[in-house]
């Protein structure tokens, strides 16, 4: 797609937190003169050049190796109770932190990890998959070792098909530059990587003293000279231009640039659900989540009705979309992403998103001031508490919303209690996530681990369906290891209620658990069960106290009580079914 | 490998229970004549034809049609807490009933089955895959919809890495063939295959009426010949002759075939561990679980001193072989599996492993007999309780020993509970289950619940170290929800105790639960502490009295208190690393 130059071109990004290419060029820099690696130390270091300060994973025979390794590198290993959560946790450790590394041993390790990662690719989440494997010495006769399935190559050969980039790390001459090349298309797509590790390899020496590449690719300045003043005549010849914030935004690194082009301009900004909080709610300029008919009808109206829609790193999903209930006329917009620059019908080919988007916030331009209607500004949500009276769906999140801060993040699972989530109010930008596109249910428990892991002042409000929690609930163990204090509300509507608007059948009941006596399980933490408004309110200031600890809320909804946004969802799916 | 012709060439397997595909084949020919199917109620009929009357999985949008298509037939679909979990039930399902099912959602269902679904594949384990998928008209304009990865074909792509055979059920011009391709390769190769349905293809009618082909592969006469004039040879000059009975035997319904010919000639036998009780262990010809030095050294040297080891159905894996500490001469091996056979050092192509077995049964040959030493023979494990005594592992298996019956089936998952338990004693023949070649830690709880749904009157006495029950023991809802009584025992040692003594470090250390209290968080069955032999024996004989609910023993043992078949293997791997 794009040029290469062997000084860095692209600009770096500004927020702090996010891990850039540049930055692990730098640094490495300085930290790899002279000294004489082993595939294994290298791996390491370049970990800790980009930026990786933990990992998550559980050890097995074929990598014990480098768990021994890693053990002494700085680098804090996090040993979850399965390796799928594992995943999980390093794609909500990305998410905040910026990268994220996961460590397995072969097959029964790496195998068990495609549905995370599958999902990490599918949302640009950058995460690194390094997983042991038998010694290529073992390899030699072609033996049934154990963890082996078809033949020695199975692991990559699935990993192809679900990661950005793969290496075998078998041999001296090409590993160092195998691990470099990976590394680098992590961070540069956002998409996952694979290295496998054979057991033998992991003490190999460098042959030669081995110097990262740093070169960066670059624009091609002509089209993205063309490609902005197309923007700019579209821009200033519309009288209603609205912006679409998608999640790339925030995985690039790029909300202050976005954010500063809104408001040099004055133009009104939504995000996308998968993109929710990528700029803070509060935000003067923001106007709500535009997703077709499944959000506020005011926002999709005065989206709709834009003459140039600048769309921002935003994936055009079936969910983000509302299922393809919004109407978007593709000759008004600008739609800009890492993999895709079109203005109108005109598609531009080697020009790098960031180039774009800091340019756009550079230009001078004359632009129409839209009004925003208070109706299409966020919604407070009403609140009230009537004691006795049993929880509802709406209520739940009108609670919720009472107790977001600053320091409050909220993970949500898939199901209603993503839809709900819509509504929610969040003032600080990128304290949301949430699996909104690949909508893998069991993401938020394990996904509240690693955001934590990545900012421990971060706490989470976990947002879970029954069916999720009895998924992935057990990782709370590692919270609760960990000393975290994560909240999580179980929305307990006794099975896949997204489902029964579908297609209703006894395989959409599941058993009511006791959910709150995970804590007798695990061996810590509080629990608990909540029927009506008085209980719930008692339930979520006593969470809130309980600081230095995990909560689990089991909140008693009724099977057919969902959210407005469902509701219109399920509707608009069954249709197409 | 193999010629076709069009009559049923091969002897159908003499256990009932089994699954043939003659079988198959001669039920649907009523059932199908003349009836026009959809491409859903022809894959249906066809399960039903394979004698699969349960069906393990979790709904989701993609393939909640099927669903509402299984829900009207007579196979019972058993909905699990998790996918990889479904999996797992439906391979110990297939090692029971002879075939198994499951029946999941796009990507985030499929991609989670990866690890159950490659041990299927590993251990031969034959299991129908059947996954939803979006429409073929939703594909057209290559949207991104919710559960894709890289692109539509992501799935299949990789379930070909880890199947024998694949299919798109897109188009009712070639939909029935090749499921009937599908389901045929699953029984002939006892392997995994994979269906992937279109949620638009499922109310697809055929064009033309459908009739299945009912050829069967046979085996090339003259290779066959030749090869049992070679083994009749090898056996008749042979002093010491030896069979050692694999898995396969079992697979391929060749149970009694091989006990035939083990008692018709009077050979002594032994089997792998992964094919352990594949013949009643108190049989008279029966010596023990042959596997190199992990083994009784007793048995090892009766094998190897032989002049004809006569391997019948046995993967040479690592951990059947005693991680190589086997020494056995491949120029005095009769060597016959499904996918090889070889008399000495010839190999031979063409021969269906089932004739083969079957005529060699029907061979005239005189053996010599050979005694069989008392020492030889499995040995009663002493019993004795001391109440005050701590549990040890050696005293645990012993008081297991003491409750296995015709009734019981043990499950064991990996590391020490299953290096521990080849010295149990299984007097009823495949009345253990084991995941001994792939490894894959999890296993035993959902696949106890696989072996109980195939047979309800089977009792599961499941043994599972406490890094396995955090991976897989919610599955027990499925159990309790049923009905099901397994015990689970739970080898509490703190850690990845496997590990420990192959490279120790902090990252096999893992949170000690209250595993009994399980019970309060699913919301029944019985839970026990044990940490004294007293406390034990008390908790097995009130779990074995609760016959209509689940029990969970915690037996406390010390991190570093392993069998003595652990101990052989560690020290021989830590030379390996």
């Amino acid at each position: 797609m794009s040029a290469r130059k062997s000084t860095t071109g692209s600009k770096p990004a500004s927020t702090k937190s996010r891990i850039t290419s540049k930055q692990a060029t730098r640094s490495k820099a300085a930290k790899h003169n002279g000294k004489v690696h082993t595939i294994g130390s290298y791996l390491v270091q370049r970990l800790q050049d980009y930026g990786v300060t933990d990992l998550f994973g559980i050890p097995g025979d074929f990598v014990l190796q480098f768990y021994g390794m890693l053990e002494e590198s700085p680098i804090r290993v996090v040993g979850t109770t399965r390796e799928d959560n594992a995943g999980y946790a390093a794609d909500g450790y990305a998410r905040v932190h910026g990268l994220g590394a996961v460590c397995v041993t072969y097959c029964v390790g790496g195998l068990s990890l495609c549905n995370s990662i599958a999902g990490a690719y599918a949302e640009k989440s950058p995460v690194i998959v390094i997983s042991g494997a038998p010694g290529m010495s073992e390899r030699a006769t072609d033996p049934l070792l154990h963890h082996r399935v078809k033949d020695f190559h199975t692991q990559r050969d699935v990993f192809e098909k679900i990661t950005v980039a793969t290496a075998l790390l078998d041999d001296p001459m090409t590993a160092f530059l195998e691990i470099d090349r990976c590394l680098e298309a992590c961070v540069r797509f956002k998409r996952p990587v694979y290295l496998e590790l054979p057991r033998d390899c992991v003490h190999k020496q460098a042959v030669i003293p081995h110097v990262p590449d740093d070169s960066q690719p670059v624009s091609d300045s002509n089209a993205l000279r063309e490609s902005l003043a197309e923007a700019k005549e579209l821009i200033e010849a519309s009288k209603k231009p609205v912006i679409i914030a998608g999640v790339e935004v925030h995985r690039f690194g790029l909300r202050e640039e976005v954010l500063g082009f809104a408001e040099k301009f004055k133009i009104p900004m939504c995000a996308t659900i998968l993109g929710k909080s990528v700029v803070s709610e509060s935000h003067p300029l923001y106007l709500g989540v535009y997703e077709g008919a499944m959000g506020r009808s005011e926002v999709q109206k005065y989206v709709e009705e834009s003459d140039c829609v600048i769309l921002l790193g935003t994936f055009m999903t079936d969910i983000n979309l509302g299922i393809y209930t919004a109407h978007l006329d593709p000759g008004k917009c600008i739609y800009a992403t890492s993999e895709k620059l079109r203005i109108s019908y005109h598609h531009f080919h080697d020009v790098i998103f960031s180039d774009f988007v800091t340019a756009l916030e550079k230009q001078k331009m004359k632009v129409v001031t839209r009004k925003i209607p208070d109706n299409v500004r966020p919604q407070q949500l009403e609140f009230k508490v009537k004691p006795a009276q049993p929880v509802t769906t709406k209520h739940l999140f009108e609670s919720i919303n009472q107790i977001l801060t600053d320091e409050t993040v909220v993970v949500t699972d898939v199901g209603d209690c993503l839809f709900g989530a819509v509504d929610l109010m969040i003032n600080t930008h990128t304290k949301f996530l949430s699996p909104a596109y690949y909508t893998s249910m069991g993401f938020a428990i394990p996904a509240s681990l690693g955001a934590q892991v990545a900012n421990q002042n971060l706490r989470p409000i976990v947002l879970v369906g029954d069916g999720a929690f009895q998924m992935t609930c057990l990782e709370l163990s590692t919270a609760l290891k960990l000393g975290f204090n994560p909240i999580v509300i179980v929305l307990n509507n006794k099975g896949y209620t997204t489902e029964r608007f579908l297609q209703e059948g006894p395989f959409n009941d599941i058993p009511d658990w006791k959910y709150h006596n995970i804590t007798d399980l695990i061996g810590g933490g509080w629990g608990f069960e909540v029927s009506t408004e008085g209980d719930l309110e008692k339930a979520i200031k006593a969470a809130l106290a309980n600081k230095d600890s995990l909560s689990v809320i089991n909140v008693h909804l009724k099977p057919t009580d969902v959210s407005p946004a469902l509701t219109r969802l399920a509707d608009k799916m069954s249709k197409t079914l």
